[in-house]
């Protein structure tokens, strides 16, 4: 035997997670540090990747270095395997480096044998004894011997029945040792085999199972999905018990050393007197809070305190311990970082900070962006039990209740009367935006993360749940059916946007916490990253909002939200029917004077600060009523013979027209700059707007940094044409009104021709912005309106993709096109300013992209523009 | 002056153009043989530039250098300028490297004025040199004073009425006398000053106004249509006249050495006695035949015999020749290849080769794939004229004539029962190739060049015209407006689908010619091309005429074609609506056998032959009845109280269906690889029918050769699952069979993430097959069903774009995807096979592309192989 296999606790420290576990490694570091820990060994886990090479034996000299550990134990404890006097009992654990389920379970007590049992009934009681090696003989012939627990539990319901009783703690002495031979019978009839009384094969055995288990299916599953390597191993650790319920003065507890909930720095936990491990999660005996322990046991208790901070100050951040008191003095049986909520999180990092326990970089190194996602929206109490009654995806986290709306109409209608409502469709399109806008939030039986309901509510910050395919919404009979149940509209239902769940009735909320900490990390973090973060707004608010939120200006003002509101529809169609440039030229001059004012009011809020104007960019048909709709309509009609009608001839011609501009794939269809190029009135009137817009605001004295961004370009030729256009009304304005306006026009990479011929187009720009959802899109070939509800769901599923191409960044496929969208650009002009301005602009993955990929700045919704900064830094700590 | 400016014929050469012109290359060429010119100089091209840079001035000394010129001539000629015994006359022609419209016209008989018209006619009588006079003052007045043609006209017809006769060559020497004074009278009275009478005067001025006419508008657009540098010039040739009209034994006339028609090798042209330039086109005598001339004047005949030949021989190809004979001698005032038909550039190679004149290459050189198009298609006379009704995109070349038909039904029904029909249809879908396979010809209103009915006619070699968008199509009434008529159906109509031309009525066809030389040339291309050439072919029939039109296998077999043939879809419909894998793979047992029997049909066709079989692309909503359509029934039945029907429950089913497959951009949707991948059932289906095909044929002793190929791939993941299952199936029909199968998978890279990925896509595919069509789509994000009819035709008017990405191989940005692809995918496999199987794999200018980027093979539709052929071997030549 060349390679070493067991190592005594004193061998190791918690930098040996790789060879001996995450708890392996833990004992160690603390027994190292000399605390008190019950003494034990651990068979490292790469003798678990020997055993297994060897198609499941033991290496030669395990089973001798193993016992040798056993003697030193015996040794040193003073008590033996098998002794009627004093007997050894320890615990066996298996502890990986990465914890995942389907692993074996604690074997507690191991060593007992109806002769030890006596032994320790003398010891500690015999009723407790009889009832430890009931549990072990259960445990180990369940999880050692493979047999079905429920046989088990079949002989103590049996033998409960009998007695009379209704809980097994209720048993008494005599039901028990009926129970432990019945068992053992059990045991015999299964295996063929008596139980193993022998304390040395009964140990061997466990660990051969610890061994067995790694290659469970639960978890070879997990390690397939997780990309956990299998030849990680588990390690098993070996230690010697410890009796929490020797005496009054034993007890046993878990704690953690700052409030998990809130970050506040109490010791958090709670323990039992008289009890062992089992018991504390048993539910049986109500544990007591951690603080009583100080007047129950106050030695002990000032020993916990001692040793809680001791273990913070090591391991540098808050511990989740398990201890046991045996007769007044402590043993640690474990201890870990402990898992924390949200909220928590952040206080605990700000405060270690301060504590000087940890530096600025380390605090932000613990906090993860989605833990300052979950701060931001309100959620649904997780103590609250509410029927819940679908699940969809998850697409714009959040909470709200609200009664039941069908149509935007309404939603806006009694949205208006101060009505809370919910809007529920199937999907929904531009032309429901006023609804949403007066919507708590939004459900939708269709559509993925990334379709329109999803896009709109998270730039608004409003919960959503989309692809709730469980729905079955009749439109016309307005209503739902759902788990069974009929939901007509103004019944009441609940929405949480973070899980996807949908409730029953009004459910108890959570309200956002963004703390004084929060803003405290946030600006470490601004001091950290080199990565900018602006916002993507559309209204003043929205402006004011990213602002607060910390944002560094307006990465994407998109234009055709302000065409779609309710007041300017009707004018923006007039311009869509025009049948001459003339026509078109008059609706246009109708809403220059309220773009101007959009800007104009976006443009102040974010004073100081760069506003990135798009240029209109979806197809003109998203501004028509629909096709079939007005098909149905007509066909009705005429049906009913009405041809003569005024109706009849206005929806004819609507129709005529919307057939006309209608696409089969109006995601490549006639949108953009194509809409500039081939009505130029349109850009120049909203140029003429922006800069109207600016010449004001510097007569006020305002600061207004206008920048214009042409959308969907795929030829220098479009950028060239739409550029000398924006700066032909940019030098009218100037000179009309004698003021010096800013000037800086750039263009959206996000076809990918654009990024391949960015060394062309970086000629025309001043600066570059991916447009990641459309580069994604044509990158892949994805409608993103399609994707997800018809194969993108199944191919996450199965695995064909590791990730959501719309939510996480493609760095394989799309990120190249980035990449080289940037070399080239740059290697044209070096100093051009390059950002990305998709989905993707606030998802952490993503972003730390943007970082090694050298981008200037992510722009966000305003909602994530915190996330945003957080992971910025983060990604600038890992360069 | 340090640059020689004005050159002697005697100092050129034909390799002279850039600074000579064409004309005075030639002339300078025919000089250097020996053979008879009429002497005369150029002024260089680069004068011309300088005239412009210098603001429209001669440079110095360029007079004194024509002049000396001028002088020389008349030492030479023993005539003088301005002599009143035996005045020198000059032409002054522009001539330019590249012939373009817009540039000055001929001046002839410059140096007349009335004293040396009275010289000249003594010569060659006063009459005729009276008209010589008028007619050089009206030429002079129009092209150098830049005076209104119609000025001089009403002239000549006040003279004319006052004559009391018809004709110009009916007025009298006093009616021309009379003429003469009125024009010049007309001369001083617009321009203030008197007719230039002085021959030094006359000449200068012409030369001024050559080198003006380059700035002239219609040039200068030519130029810049046709990216012709602005800085190339004109040259001016002045020469001295000969005369045609001097005596009996005198004559002018044009000639071609062959038929320009037929490419026999003939003389080919007509003749005037008696007569100058101007006489053999002014239509007022008709012309001879050349033959004749033999028999008027056997000397000059048999010079212009020897002559003919021995500039052919001299250039190496057929000639386009002027000449004029005076008093029995030959003068050549010009020769240039001469333009023949696309029938006649065949034969005329071709014999050239086998006369020993050119090589084999120089064979293919001299033929354009345009050329080789032509023969392949019928196409209309042009000879006859009929009424253009309007005007579409040519989609599909060939000519049809039928009667117009509205739906895909009666197209059938007609079509079958013999009637020769055109189906008109705003667009076309899937669901009417059975109309289109019996129709004649294909006409839309909507759609572009790659849309829907171009591409099917195309693939069919069917005459199609689309967006033919003057045409008002009304369904219901089924009738059409076009060009202020109304059409019904059964009208006639004539298509030019090589123009885009309708015709009403039957117009005359002209046959499409594909002789014996067109068949020996290809030889010759495909003994030179390295680049394969593959057919795109959905059925037997195609692929034979694929393999008699040289196509080396198929590269392209689509199945969906076969999905949609009318016994079929309702079962493809069946599996469609299925609701469990049970009911659809129920349906797909019905679809197998006749997969199989598609199968069997095409390999057979193809055998010894590759024939690359594409598994299911198309979503799956195509096969289905249009969403819009079932709405409007439904809504009509239900304003009828009809929804107790049976039909009104279908429809309703059925809407539900298609709604739920239903996409917004179906392009970018539930396609391709996609469905074999969430339906591997279908994709199994599929590769069971080609491999039980491939056996029962291989049992017959048939060399079937399957090639499996994967649409859409976009990752490599997706292509290692589908050919896991086409191997599966493989070798089970394998096992069930006991014969050795091939077995070879590849893939389409279509989407710009494949081209990224092909690295790893290659480790799972035995060949790559570049689909440019979805490519381009992606790559642009431009829809090829919206973008034509929206923008793209406006983009290439306004020169946004050189051309259309969807006909011609965009390689700027989709060709950077390609060479990726190529460079990729061969990294990781040195051997791998690819090809290209877009429209683009029958377009020149595409292949070219593919030779230099290293494919193995295109594949287009059978009518383009020829083409190909000859374009590939262009492209090996260019190398």
């Amino acid at each position: 035997m060349t390679q070493k296999l067991v190592f005594r606790f004193e061998e190791g420290s918690k930098d040996d997670r790789a060879r001996l576990g995450g708890k392996g490694a833990n004992l160690a570091e603390m027994t190292k540090v000399g605390l008190p820990v019950p003494p034990g060994f651990t068979v490292s886990a790469q003798t678990c990747n020997i055993y297994n090479s060897l198609g499941q034996k033991f290496p030669d000299g395990l089973e001798d270095a193993i016992w040798q550990e056993v003697q030193a134990l015996e040794q040193r404890l003073g008590k033996r395997f098998g002794d009627e006097e004093n007997p050894l009992l320890v615990s066996v654990r298996s502890g990986a480096a990465v914890s995942m389920p389907g692993m074996m379970d604690t074997i507690l007590n191991l060593g007992l044998n109806p002769k030890t049992t006596e032994a320790l009934g003398r010891r500690a009681g015999r009723r407790f004894a009889l009832d430890c090696h009931r549990r072990f003989i259960q445990m180990f012939g369940n999880v050692v011997l493979h047999m079905e627990h429920s046989a088990f539990e079949m002989i103590l319901s049996a033998v409960r029945e009998h007695a009379g009783v209704e809980h097994d703690h209720q048993l008494g002495e005599g039901d028990l040792e009926q129970v432990i031979a019945r068992y053992l019978e059990l045991v015999q009839r299964q295996t063929g085999r008596p139980f193993p009384e022998e304390p040395r094969e009964q140990l061997m055995l466990a660990v051969r199972a610890v061994f067995d288990s790694w290659e469970n299916p639960r978890a070879k599953v997990y390690r397939k999905i997780n990309q956990i390597p299998d030849d990680l191993g588990t390690a098993v650790n070996v230690q010697a018990m410890v009796f929490g319920n020797l005496s009054p003065n034993s007890g046993t507890g878990v704690l953690f050393t700052r409030n998990p909930n809130t970050g506040e720095k109490v010791l958090y936990g709670e323990y039992l007197t008289q009890a062992q491990g089992e018991d504390v999660v048993a539910g049986i005996r109500t544990p007591k809070p951690i603080a009583v322990l100080g007047e129950d046991i106050p030695a002990a208790y000032a020993d916990v305190e001692r040793v809680a901070d001791l273990l913070e100050k090591h391991y540098g951040d808050m511990q989740d311990i398990e201890f046991t008191i045996e007769d007044g003095k402590l043993y640690l049986l474990q201890t870990r970082s402990g898992k924390r909520s949200a909220r928590a999180a952040v206080k605990v990092a700000v405060d270690l900070a301060h504590e000087g326990r940890i530096d600025k970089a380390e605090a932000i190194r613990r906090v993860t962006p989605e833990q300052i996602d979950q701060l931001l929206h309100r959620g649904v109490d997780p103590k609250a039990a509410n029927e819940v009654l679908a699940k969809g995806l998850p697409a714009s986290p959040g909470a709200a209740t609200g009664r039941i709306t069908f149509d935007a109409d309404s939603a806006e209608e009694l949205g208006r009367m101060g009505e809370r409502v919910i809007l529920v469709r199937p999907e929904t399109a531009p032309d429901d935006i006023h609804g949403i806008v007066l919507a708590q939030g939004v459900l939708t039986s269709r559509g993925g993360m990334t379709c329109h309901a999803a896009i709109v509510a998270r730039g608004m910050g409003k919960p959503c749940i989309v692809g709730c395919e469980s729905l079955r919404i009749d439109l016309m009979r307005k209503e739902m059916q759902v788990a069974g149940r009929t939901l007509k509209e103004d019944d009441v239902i609940s929405i949480d946007g973070a899980t996807g769940r949908v409730f029953l009735g009004a459910v108890g909320m959570v309200e956002p916490q963004l703390g004084g900490e929060t803003a405290e990390l946030l600006r470490w973090a601004d001091e950290i990253r080199r990565l900018g973060v602006m916002a993507n707004a559309d209204t003043p608010e929205d402006a004011e909002r990213a602002r607060s939120f910390g944002a560094g200006g307006v990465g994407l003002c998109r234009t055709e939200h302000m065409f779609m509101a309710q007041d300017r529809l009707p004018v923006v169609q007039e311009m869509i029917l025009a049948d001459t440039e003339e026509d078109r030229r008059a609706a246009l001059g109708k809403l220059l004077p309220m773009q101007e004012g959009d800007f104009y009011g976006i443009l102040k809020a974010m004073q100081g600060l760069p506003v990135t104007i798009r240029l209109l960019d979806p197809p003109l048909h998203e501004f028509l009523p629909d096709v079939e709709e007005l098909a149905v309509d007509i066909a009705v009609m005429r049906a009913r013979d009405e041809q003569g009608s005024e109706e009849y001839r206005r929806k004819s011609d609507l129709l005529r027209k919307a057939r006309a501009l209608s696409e089969f794939n109006p995601m490549l269809g006639f949108r953009g700059c194509r809409l500039g190029l081939i009505y130029p009135e349109i850009y120049e009137m909203q140029a003429r707007a922006v800069y109207q817009a600016t010449a004001r605001l510097l007569g006020e004295g305002v600061d207004a940094r206008p920048e214009v961004m042409i959308p969907l370009v795929g030829d220098p030729k479009e950028l060239e044409i739409t550029r000398r256009l924006v700066v032909q009304v940019h030098d009218e304005v100037q000179r009309e009104t004698g003021r010096e306006l800013p000037l800086k026009v750039g263009t959206m990479l996000e076809i990918p021709r654009a990024c391949l011929l960015a060394y062309d187009i970086a000629e025309h720009a001043d600066f570059f912005s991916f447009g990641t959802n459309d580069l994604t899109q044509t990158t892949f070939g994805f409608s993103r309106d399609d994707a997800e509800a018809k194969f993108l769901t199944r191919y996450l599923e199965d695995k064909v993709l590791p990730e959501n191409p719309f939510a996480v960044l493609d760095q394989n496929g799309v990120g190249q096109l980035v990449e080289l969208g940037v070399a080239r650009g740059r290697s044209r002009k070096p100093e051009l300013k390059v950002g990305i301005c998709g989905e993707h602009g606030g998802e952490p993955q993503s972003i730390a992209f943007c970082h090694r990929a050298g981008l200037n700045y992510v722009s966000c919704s305003p909602y994530r523009v915190p996330i945003a900064r957080l992971s910025a830094a983060r990604a600038a700590l890992e360069d």
